[in-house]
């Protein structure tokens, strides 16, 4: 039998020390309900921790990513604060396999921009406007049981432009009431590792508590973990002898 | 516990029948070894049947594709002899979920132009040269356990131009002793069914005894294998309704 | 001084001789507004010639196509008449490098179904409501001029799943306002062939008469025009000489 | 008729001031001979400038910036002494839509791992092997001119695993003498820009005085060239309106 996937759910948790919407909707803190979503749709398949901004090291030590499969990262309105060196090590960690969920406000989080390349901007608003997720890629294991599309009542809205590289994939593309479309659901690989933004999930609405949007979760987890032995090395390597004859000249 | 896949392994099974050197290499038919290399790689977590060109409907009944979830196709000879019909009837299969896992020749495969468009020619040359293949893609699950690139001793040369679209992860690049290279193994997604071309597999050599190609063998049939309950249909759908309101004009 | 870009404007014309409103909206039939969208917009840096499909050989004979650069395609209810040997014909021109341009219906086309190996299939209401077509990719030279997002005033609605390979490059994405999207805007090569899929164009709105939409249709048919005087060949290629020397077994 | 590209040539020029082998093969410095290679390709579509690691600000102050439409890159020795600020700025106008042409060993440079996201390391060799390379996509406007493969006669080697993302088109793959391969002509869109990866061109052979060689360049820089004027903002925008209706909660 497989071993569980190990999760670490990486959370800002600022919001919610200041603002008493965020406290109302969730007041375990966000990163409790991400956990318990992944714990419910994965069950034994899956062992899962948090970690925080505050925490020292911002809760990813060298030995917290030794032991993570698959990171998932929520920040909004401190991603300044997050410390290069540690952008670095998660950068580092996902090139050598581990899978990396960017999560809504995310998209502007270092070690996002620092994988793709690009300024990861974009348009927004925010008044509680619907949004309506469709899928364009019924066969991809991360729409696995999502219908044609469904519906967060109240959203943020994203719109594009989404300054993002060419997403390898794209499973969700966003419709929203005022106007706007997204791509809400795009894939990318880096080194060894597997990358999955998803955008739905702000603080002031209770989205994780949205069935799709758990089920979305729990197949990105699956998804994104590590998949190949094969090896791999950050750096340049050099070779003294060819495997075939060389003519002299 | 999962399913195990339902893999049919199907053979055009003609060189065996007729070529004394085939049938020294494969005296039981390729497909009885590539079944039992998919046996062997995969275990308890699949079950092979195999199909034949001259078998009734080529062995691809309705009923059989039904219960296929990854079909291998090894053809070379008489890609001619297979029925418009029965690619067409693969093909839906193939959009509605099934994978398909494409061997060698088979690149000339009717079902393999059908679903990607291109005339899939190349250049080729038959003296027994090595041939060493490498890993781009060692995060890729279908390179899981192969080294930064393996040989093998004695095979056909394919050479590029391969004529195909450009595919959605490439995972093995080939090197040839003569001179020549060729993207050995390619992935494309076609409706919710997945596409792996793998190169190695002349009927002259024993190439599908070899340790390597079993593994990725093993491993294409996992990652091909359908993902998604997700619902798709063939065909066009009117929607009379609106999921929003529309204004009056 | 570059020669100018041939282009072929490929019409079904049938909507026309048999509708009112279509009649109406472009009593000099589709093609012709579609030719001289193209006109203005590329003047003497293109020809352009129209060909229908009751045309003999749907004015699709070899010479016809062996002087055509790009060729666009509008499609609806006739798709069925498209004789299968001008298909091939058509799809053999596009591997060997010209454009093809597909609009709207087109969608439904044979040659866009036999050149990305998908059913093409979508959803669809006619009601006309509004549509707004955003762009996702503002450095494509298919986007040259195009702001954020433009409207159309009354369409057709496609909605996804729209059933096709993943696309290359994905340039517009369309919001409409009964609920739906659709990728509007998508490239792909086939061989040295560039394909572009352009999804505005209902016969019963005056589309084609809309700057944004000409704007586009004169990008796509410059993007579209072969770039490369490279050999490709539609045929396998038996090389009987090694380009390095290769050890005796 | 069209104004000129305006190329910067960005070169390193270390070696040449270091390493008489590098004085004998390019006594007018590496950099001289790309521009004239450029030059000879694109004549008066052209005007190049060169700029230098050891000038003010690299040579590539934010006037320069300004006025180039595709820089080029080649740098390998002192990868390190290149500012932050300055490959920030460099990013910051390929996003917006200058072309970057990345050349042999810059697969190291800042810039080119900073629009990446990956290590970007590789195997290498230097012993003066030959290597072949192969065009994957002859319809690529980049491959115009080229034949299905041309030989580099003396050339360090550069071995897969190169960890690069998936390109959006693959043009030149590599054969070495020796037994690699390597995908040698990569592209890849960041933001408006486009972005070009080209390996030949080690500075103790004589590669860029070879034919193929400088029509790659010639053909990559047209390619590069920004092609599209629609909008693009590197900062994210607060939309206060909606486009379309919404409904109150």
């Amino acid at each position: 039998m497989a071993s569980p996937i190990r999760v670490t759910v990486w959370h800002e948790h600022r919001h919610e020390l200041e603002n008493e919407v965020v406290q109302r909707v969730y007041p375990k803190g966000m990163h409790t309900v991400m956990k318990e979503a992944i714990e419910e749709q994965l069950g034994q398949d899956v062992v899962v921790r948090t970690a925080l901004l505050d925490d020292p090291e911002h809760g990813l030590t060298e030995l917290v990513l030794a032991e993570t499969d698959v990171l998932t990262w929520w920040g909004h309105m401190s991603h300044g604060d997050v410390a290069d060196e540690i952008v670095t090590r998660v950068q580092e960690r996902v090139l050598e396999g581990m899978g990396l969920i960017v999560l809504h406000s995310g998209h502007y989080a270092k070690i996002f921009k620092r994988l793709l390349g690009t300024t990861c901007s974009l348009r927004w608003r925010e008044i509680g406007e619907l949004e309506r997720i469709w899928c364009v890629n019924p066969g991809h294991p991360i729409a696995d049981g999502i219908d044609a599309c469904f519906e967060v009542p109240q959203a943020e809205m994203y719109g594009e432009l989404f300054d993002i590289p060419e997403p390898d994939e794209l499973v969700f593309v966003s419709w929203f009431e005022g106007g706007e479309v997204f791509r809400s659901g795009c894939c990318w690989r880096r080194g060894k590792g597997r990358l999955f933004y998803f955008r739905p999930g702000h603080e002031t609405y209770p989205i994780y508590y949205q069935a799709e949007v758990r089920k979305v979760l729990g197949n990105a987890v699956k998804w994104a973990a590590p998949a190949s032995s094969s090896p791999y090395e950050l750096k340049a390597k050099h070779i003294e002898e060819t495997l075939s004859p060389v003519a002299k000249r």
